[in-house]
């Protein structure tokens, strides 16, 4: 069987670029004692990705050169030499950007159930960026009715749940996003009630539409755009810091307004949020969201490519936010 | 009754020096009713003292020109018109930097019970900076057996009793503070298990004396070292930004490294801590302090003053470091 992989061809600063990577087939891999081999059918696109490739500080160490890249992905087991993984099984887990992938059961993130929701959300609603959503906002946001809920990258794989999350638990979502156009759609599809255009002027626009300050900033963008946030947030505001978008490169470190003043006078909270720290929740609160889509509480939004190839540029395109809604590379 | 007091002559940028107070001498106030007289004892000098004399963001509107300086202290009712206060009470509270304040029991913020300790801890040790090192700890700190707590400020008031509770938790206290002289006291009588001079290296320091990384960063002074110690956080650290000393002035915002990074991969937590915050739970933490004084758990430094013309200079002295212990102006 032929595999095609996308594996690294040079260290980028920064986003990767296409360049960085090169199309590769070879034969799909011979399973060893305890392995299983996964047919990708849906490969993840995620900006998280970025700091898989780059010798930035990371939570994981970077995918060496010449390796496939690292990715996750929905697949269906199509063998196994494995005791705890059958055959047929669909599983959610680190497959890498490639048509097969022998794995053992620490590449798998979750079993997926078809029955439960399309095989597609496994990657997205039913995979990190719902889980991540879901927790982050609940574990950290902690939103009461009322409050506002500030989230950067509102139309994005994250903030297009959080948004329906945060109107479910009663509070009023406010969307900042790169285009009018993905403002309204934030407002139309995703449950926030206004929406800021950060091309244009911000403080003046958080101001009018954050007139009570911000409770729980959910931040996928670090930046300028959190300077300004930060200074606008309520009396014990809670900042989710779930990604930084917005930064192109942390060599050197960039630098910023010291927030120290804001963080005391307001009692503010800011806290990090890696989903991969909470694996054991993920069946339950997959449970939970697939409920909420099957009962129509839940839209979710998916960009559907088919060209393995395309996968870089696909990467760049999350990040300069041409995607709508999760970003995924059908296979097959 | 012939009342000094120290009032704000004019409006300072950063630290306030001894040329924006001068010294009043009027006659002591007449009460309406609701209003009880405070004879001061004991003067208290603080840091935040500075917020509440500029302009900057704070959570005070500032001191106007001309007013007595606000401050705390610990002092005796000597006249009442007030039925929930008693003369001959002894008061902790917004008395001001003068010999009489007349007061309502707004000003209040804890009774003072002579017999529980010596008259000055009510400032100190059971005032707002024993009360701040433990709240602040317990609360967001958490530390656990075996943890490292850095310290910054920590022959400070509030450093001070830091490093004996975070002791007392089973966790290794690490001191940052400007001189070998207070690093040996730290260790000697504040229950650190190591200093590190900040007039020195301080990255490589930090690695050798914190190997594992800092689990609980207690930081009084922010700025550069904060910068530093963030970066050598373990993961999952909590940092609890309690003051901001370092920084001379916030006008206009300085700079820094952006910290969004760290606290993403790190699943860091930073948050603000003001003590007036925790009234209610004054009296019952003030008891377990006064506790383990009693008991030879906790001890305590203070640096006394007599004259109350030399409070303005006090506060330089403690932004600067040249205090040994909570600093107090002992008036009779």
């Amino acid at each position: 069987m032929q595999n095609r992989q996308i594996v690294l061809k040079s260290r980028p600063v920064g986003i990767p670029q296409p360049e960085h990577f090169e199309l590769k087939v070879s034969e799909a891999p011979a399973l060893k004692d305890g392995e299983f081999l996964v047919e990708n059918h849906y490969l993840s696109v995620d900006p998280a990705q970025r700091g898989y490739v780059n010798d930035e500080n990371n939570y994981a160490p970077p995918v060496p050169i010449g390796a496939v890249m690292r990715a996750m992905a929905v697949g269906k087991v199509v063998a196994s030499k494995c005791a705890d993984v059958r055959q047929g099984e669909f599983l959610y887990g680190w497959f890498g950007w490639q048509d097969y992938c022998a794995a053992t059961p620490a590449g798998i993130l979750r079993r997926v159930d078809p029955a439960q929701a399309p095989l597609s959300t496994g990657a997205g609603l039913l995979g990190i960026n719902g889980l991540t959503a879901y927790l982050a906002l609940h574990d950290i946001g902690k939103p009461k009715p009322g409050e506002t809920v500030l989230v950067t990258a509102a139309a994005g794989a994250v903030g297009s749940i959080v948004g329906q999350l945060a109107k479910l638990a009663g509070a009023r979502a406010v969307a900042v996003v790169g285009s009018d156009d993905k403002g309204r759609q934030c407002c139309e599809e995703y449950g926030y009630a206004a929406f800021i255009n950060y091309r244009k002027p911000l403080e003046g626009a958080l101001r009018e539409t954050c007139p009570k300050g911000v409770d729980v900033f959910f931040d996928n963008t670090g930046g300028e755009i959190a300077d300004t946030v930060i200074r606008q947030m309520a009396l014990f505001g809670r900042a989710i810091q779930c990604g930084t978008m917005s930064i192109a490169s942390w060599v050197p470190n960039p630098v910023g307004p010291r927030n120290d003043r804001e963080i005391l006078t307001r009692r503010l909270r800011i806290e990090g949020f890696v989903i991969f720290d909470h694996l054991k929740r993920y069946d339950e609160t997959a449970a939970k969201l697939a409920a909420m889509a099957r009962d129509g509480l839940l839209r979710y939004a998916e960009d559907i490519g088919t060209q393995i190839a395309d996968a870089p540029q696909a990467l760049v395109d999350v990040y300069s936010g041409r995607n709508k809604g999760k970003k995924l590379i059908k296979l097959r």
